[in-house]
């Protein structure tokens, strides 16, 4: 089945009205996950709708929030989500961070009472844009130990960052903390693949090479578990304890309908060029920079596949299966009542 | 051979000053130096003395450098190391950022011309002294490829945090993004053993288990390289594009006393909790997680191995060799004239 990106976003759109979001999170949060499947990132893509639509019927997503911003000083913002979906208010946090950091230099923005918020570097494309560098990291549900550790503690935590070119695709840095992730976990059990060891722990906190294990149990943190350990270590803080978001281990899988509004969290660091070493500097360094890792034809810049697929699927649309198209057209269905 | 703390710190002062250092650059190395060394972190403690007097010596850095600062907007602001050696440079960075992100909430200070900067988490302890967030960056002459090359481009690239608690030790974070130190393959190399697959590649790219064809060649980036390695560009342009600092690739190597003046960056942000969640929500929290960690006894806290130390040296003093001794009391000594 292909449908184009015009043809997706309506349908996606139509399934989260019809499952109680407003007009405007059904429309932003269709987008973003439209984006997220042309660019390949499937894990976080329309397979996410049938998710995001239980949640807002259940309760676990409120469709009619209408995130705000509190600024108590110059350079710092809290977007309050008020338990919605996560695009709007992430959207609103990086675009007021935006118009404060070219005024101020910088500006560090949060999100607080959100929910699953996709590809982190796709909120950061405005920046680019704008000529800004932007960083980004969330929480998640728990699915990581501490190091050493056999309990989940931390989310997977991602760490995104961009930066923009002169007259090129902005570098697009986006990763999760973990060794993998964990939807190529979701991937080798749908196709009853096994897994390495290193990628996850079982329930019990012992490694495992059975998928299903994994997702029962846990994800490693990247490089053996201490570093990454520490980086989602991070994460947590900032998003938590700083901004104010709940912990990653108070929030209900994202896998099950069931579950608490998670309330997670997202931050957002911008800053301006033009305030440092200067815009045209800053773009002439970019440039060398990428020129030294082209040196190595093996280097694939960040962000340069997906942006690929990105373009292919605005000329050719997106290939998607019978029985996903049929989900969404069911739920886009108007229930009955 | 033992040394009292301030022993250790009169006799590098000494050392630094008969190399070119002023007074001042000579007491605050050696007080970060004295510090490593205490903390167990040997490849950045005492061990350095004669690399930073030979530069010191031989031009690449500058003794009577005095750092200046400039801050073209609110919330941004860089310090020029003027090729000095980096200590007093970083932390007149943190300490100018701390006064702005108490005003502002959030300020994003970075260091220029700058040379080693040691143990990074260390710069921000005066954050968490006054109850405020710190991260840390910097780039270093390199010594890993992209994700996928075969040549150099990133240093190690350190990234550390600092989170203040309540009533114990501050939570202090702290990492290189190589699969290891690369005081872990100095370490070998002098002991004669071999290395795992996977820390480093040799002179042509190629994986090795010798730690000395590692040092010659190259470190592996953190989790099978290509995340450490996204993260390492991350950080790489924060410090050079954004901030203004030479690349990594464009510094001579620490370990030889040759090469140039290396003009590396390093980055801050700091970030005052009360301007977010609040100070007591703030430490609250930081407990919550804490606690949570804790319910596995394996856990240990990031930085809790090393202050321990620190405390131990702080009443016992400093073991080292007698050969580190002898080479101290030697660079102590007033040159011929």
């Amino acid at each position: 089945m292909n449908l184009s990106i015009e043809q997706a976003r309506s349908l996606v759109s139509a399934a989260l009205e019809a499952a109680g979001a407003s007009p405007t999170m059904a429309a932003n949060t269709a987008q973003a996950l439209v984006l997220a499947e042309a660019q390949g990132l499937v894990s976080h893509g329309l397979y996410r709708i049938g998710q995001y639509a239980a949640h807002l019927r259940n309760g676990r997503a409120n469709g009619a929030a209408i995130p705000s911003v509190s600024r108590s000083r110059s350079s710092v913002l809290v977007v309050d989500a008020h338990g919605g979906l996560a695009f709007g208010a992430c959207a609103l946090a990086v675009n007021e961070a935006l118009v404060v950091a070219r005024e101020h230099g910088v500006c560090f923005s949060g999100v607080v009472n959100s929910h699953h918020a996709g590809v982190m570097v796709d909120h950061l494309r405005p920046l680019a844009a704008a000529g800004m560098v932007g960083l980004a990291f969330s929480n998640a549900p728990a699915a990581m130990p501490g190091a050493g550790g056999r309990h989940p503690v931390f989310g997977t935590n991602p760490v995104a960052a961009i930066f923009p070119r002169r007259a090129a695709d902005p570098l697009m840095i986006d990763l999760s903390l973990s060794e993998v992730a964990r939807g190529k976990l979701m991937v080798a059990a749908r196709e009853g693949k096994s897994i390495p060891v290193g990628w996850a722990l079982d329930l019990h906190g012992e490694p495992t090479t059975d998928p299903q294990a994994g997702m029962d149990g846990m994800m490693l943190p990247l490089g053996g578990g201490a570093k990454g350990a520490m980086l989602a270590l991070m994460v947590e803080l900032l998003v938590s304890a700083l901004i104010g978001a709940r912990f990653s281990f108070e929030a209900s899988t994202f896998f099950t309908d069931e579950g608490n509004a998670p309330g997670l969290g997202q931050a957002f660091l911008v800053i301006d060029p033009a305030a440092l070493a200067g815009a045209e500097a800053f773009s002439d360094r970019v440039e060398q920079l990428v020129d030294a890792l082209q040196r190595d034809p093996e280097v694939r810049l960040p962000g340069a596949r997906r942006l690929a697929l990105e373009r292919q699927a605005a000329s050719q649309g997106l290939n998607i299966t019978e029985e996903l198209h049929q989900q969404l057209l069911h739920l886009a269905r108007p229930m009955a009542s």
